[in-house]
């Protein structure tokens, strides 16, 4: 800040000068005594020089509507709404959104700290504010073949950036309880360079959790029940509560948040799909849900503020105040929480849900050829079976936990699986995409129901590789061959030609379309899926693939390395004992 | 942190390694959630491991008490209780206390970064942790002569230290209203450096409250009303709630303090003499006095613990969890707030009142000799009278406000003044101190009641100059001799000897002396300026003098460099209009 801005600011805020922006008769909501006061806001700026009673160069009314500050979410993977950061920025402002603190955990395991470098760019070009997690954990898992893998000594540079708060949620829990080295160093450069850690938990409680907080881990947003929550709140974590578009503990949640607690609760989203977004918003529909289950509406926006801006400390956010960031919302009500406007850094940024500001975009040229698939063809996907029964992954009701199953299946001259409607069994390739090993496993998918063709994709968690599920050899390997050609995203094949396609180009991860195409075009490919594949009804055609890949989670998986048994923590033959 | 040492926490918080130290069956006070639970706290060097049920190498019993967090003074001039920060962490310890922010303005304005690099030093030499505030107002005035002028590029250096927090109480709100370049350099430096910067604004409020605040003034322990203290919080202000020796603000202020905003109040003892210490305690007796009026104990803990580690960002401070400094307080109980024992990193550092630790003090002779009086003689406490009608400071119930009042004095031929006992008036006489400028200055005071010799002290608010009362030029100039002699601190004379004296080698400000010992010649001063000096019963002998110099406070002022009168804010003659 130079010193005439300072002064000016001073003046402004004295009445002095006339502000650059006043907006006049708001319910002007103050998080500190948690009442509202009706009066102006006076920007000078980027910043808020006062509130009470001014005049200004631009005065516009608010009509005596709740002026709120802007909401901060505090923990999304951008990469999981598969929108470009500038497009994910566009759809969120006018839900009253100003800031994020984004993970980009999946881009870094494809691309390493070029993905970081793409992501930091490609935020400068949207008015959300998008602050920057480290991601602690590349690769997540030593059982699949992930683009990066990022040491602490990697982390050196980037953690210095003054948009990366910390370290990104520490999912490895299990190597800080073990506290071996690689994690500690990666602890430990956080803390030197006096930034957070942020938590990832499951499940975790007494000594063990103490362990996890003592390494001065700051929060977590996997609590799966109140007794989750008071336990962490207790040990001096932040409670992130999450409402996603696959995860929904809000509700559940809220009814552990007390006056005595809410201090030390967030909002979070994690994910957040286009669809969902459009649908219900983002932490404006946290809001409602709060005030929904009876949590007083000043608590409910503490946490998606003041508590927030506290958390991550970001001492000029969260409140509306003097010296304070210009992140203003102004709310029609306290229920629904529709959103009017929104300012940030003193400019208006959107109003009755359009965003405006000029879109524009970043090059995506540096994450955009991230498919580095070696001499694959269908050959890859033989199997050579030796016994005709066989380890199943069977699909549970949510479609991401799975059931280690067996059964037998019909095999040829050859050791090869032929795929037959009554069986209701698929063969499912994983293709490494990011080292050119070469390498590809297959297993069996039951219960997806798929009745033709085969359904290929770029994202398939936390390594996303290539998984493509399909009835037979050649359709499974033209869909990954199409995908190769697309630079990643979701391909629908049926009768050796493509019949859909969502191309994501952005380390095949994200689409570089509007938020709006993009959530037609999942619509789309879902309901062919459903229709022309005969996937079933039941599960979610393109999310319940992208976590068949995943081996922490039961109960058995399939990996670019082989089919792992997560319950033994081992890799298991095709063929059953 | 090494690896190691965060291996071991992690582990000993786990329960696989033995605690250091393990404090069983204690009522822990969690402040995140407002609780106390069952259990007991594991320490592993410096921190706490966890809390829960764990064994150690140290078992000690807390026999059911209270543990609470270390408490935390908001803001203290150390310089106020006459002690060396070593002493007065000897004295505040047992009460609780386990860090306090000081902001060393008083010493500064006498030796400069001299004053603050000693104080630095002599904290390192107590168990308590003392954080330091860099004094931003040095000199306070241009109208009287300072030991130093600290400008914002003498700060460059000292704000960056890490013990070093920010700018102490930005006293000069007029300059920041006036947006003057030397004032925003100074708040530029800070904000530049990511340091806080501390208030000071009596009676400020609205827009110009608006203007101060957006300047980023972080808080104030200036609040005279629960108005004052509303309107600051609203601003994002912390409020220091204080209870000093001399101000007394915390039990009228209570009536303001709410659940909904307690959130940003602190308490602060601003200054703390050795008899109060002695008689009442520190933030012990803030907390009685909060539970008296009436609040919640563990909303009053709050204030003495998280809510001041949060507002100075002392972020492993203010609570007992897993990975927090092991600051710790066994009370008794939640009225009186009797302490037990006291934990400071880990080590037991006071039991049943008695400080534990040795006693070691820093070398003071960087700040020994800080007398510097420039030809001095009676001759230069000649008056001049041009007329028998006089301006007098008339002293008001108090003793820190003044009247400006006229009198007509008994003259003799040279125009000299000479004292009788009827009119109730004598000579005060500022020396200038610092520099050897020779200044001298002479005025009339009334009310102070002196009937005999004179009184000095190189304690004068707030550049410190020698101030002396007395009946003659002789008992004057003999008791400012005597105080050069001594290194500064405090004389009685009467006929041409020494009565009674207590020394203040530690830049005329502070003695080296125990506190019981200060405490006790402070007393034994007071008396005799009653019984031998004659000083009426109705004002504090010292700390009247002490305020005589202060320029900004009403009504008229006497600095060495003449008779001030503050609400013209300039010098006026001695003789009447």
């Amino acid at each position: 800040m130079t010193r005439d801005a300072l002064r000016k600011l001073i003046r402004t805020a004295a009445g002095e000068l006339p502000a650059d922006t006043v907006i006049k008769n708001c319910r002007v909501l103050d998080v500190f005594t948690g009442q509202f006061r009706q009066g102006d806001i006076a920007l000078c700026g980027e910043q808020i020089a006062g509130i009470g009673n001014y005049s200004g160069l631009i005065e516009t009314d608010a009509g005596n509507r709740y002026a709120v500050p802007g909401f901060i979410d505090s923990h999304i993977h951008i990469e999981s709404s598969c929108l470009s950061p500038e497009e994910l920025g566009r759809m969120l402002v006018p839900h009253g959104t100003t800031a994020v603190i984004a993970d980009p955990h999946e881009i870094v395991n494809v691309c390493g700290v070029r993905g970081l470098d793409y992501m930091m760019s490609a935020a400068e070009y949207t008015a959300m504010d998008i602050q920057f997690m480290l991601p602690s954990c590349v690769p997540a898992t030593p059982f699949e073949t992930a683009g990066a893998e990022v040491t602490a000594q990697e982390m050196e540079e980037p953690i210095r950036r003054e948009k990366i708060l910390g370290l990104g949620e520490f999912m490895n829990f299990p190597g800080v309880l073990s506290a071996s080295d690689a994690v500690l160093d990666k602890l430990l450069l956080a803390k030197r360079n006096g930034k957070l850690i942020d938590g990832h938990s499951p499940g975790l409680t007494g000594l063990p959790l103490n362990a996890y907080a003592a390494a001065g881990i700051l929060g977590d947003h996997e609590c799966a029940s109140v007794e989750d929550m008071r336990e962490r709140l207790a040990l001096g974590m932040y409670v992130l509560l999450r409402e996603g578009s696959a995860c929904h503990d809000l509700r559940s949640l809220l009814k552990g948040v007390t006056a005595e607690n809410s201090r030390r609760c967030l909002l979070c989203s994690d994910d957040r799909q286009p669809k969902t977004i459009l649908r219900e918003g983002h932490l404006d529909s946290h809001l409602r849900i709060c005030v929904e289950e009876g949590l007083d509406p000043v608590t409910a926006l503490r946490m998606a503020t003041l508590n927030a801006a506290e958390c991550f400390r970001l001492y000029n956010r969260g409140a509306l105040a003097p010296g304070y960031r210009a992140d203003i919302v102004l709310l029609d009500d306290l229920t629904h929480f529709r959103t009017d406007r929104v300012w940030i850094k003193g400019q208006l940024a959107a109003e009755n849900g359009v965003y405006l500001p000029p879109v524009r975009h970043h090059d995506i040229s540096d994450v955009m050829r991230s498919i580095h698939i070696r001499d694959f063809s269908g050959k890859k996907l033989k199997m050579h079976l030796k016994s005709s029964r066989v380890n199943v992954i069977e699909l549970l009701p949510g479609g991401v936990v799975t059931k280690k199953s067996t059964a037998e299946v019909p095999v040829d001259a050859e050791g090869e699986f032929v795929w037959t409607k009554e069986k209701g069994i698929v063969k499912l390739a994983v293709v490494e995409r990011h080292r050119g090993t070469g390498n590809v496993a297959c297993g069996f998918l039951k219960g997806y129901g798929m009745q033709a063709g085969a359904l290929a994709l770029s994202i398939a968690h936390d390594s996303h590789n290539v998984i493509a599920a399909g009835v037979s050899d050649a359709e499974i390997a033209f869909a990954v061959e199409a995908l190769r050609e697309q630079n990643g995203g979701i391909v629908l094949v049926r009768d050796g030609r493509v019949i859909d396609a969502m191309p994501m180009p952005i380390a095949g991860l994200m689409s570089d379309q509007p938020g709006e195409w993009v959530a037609e075009k999942l619509e789309a490919l879902h309901e062919k899926a459903h229709t022309q594949l005969g996937v079933s009804r039941d599960v979610d055609p393109v999310m319940t693939l992208c976590f068949m890949s995943l081996p922490v989670i039961p109960e058995i998986k399939l990996t670019d390395m082989g089919l792992f048994d997560v319950n033994k923590f081992t890799f298991i033959p095709l063929e059953a004992e």
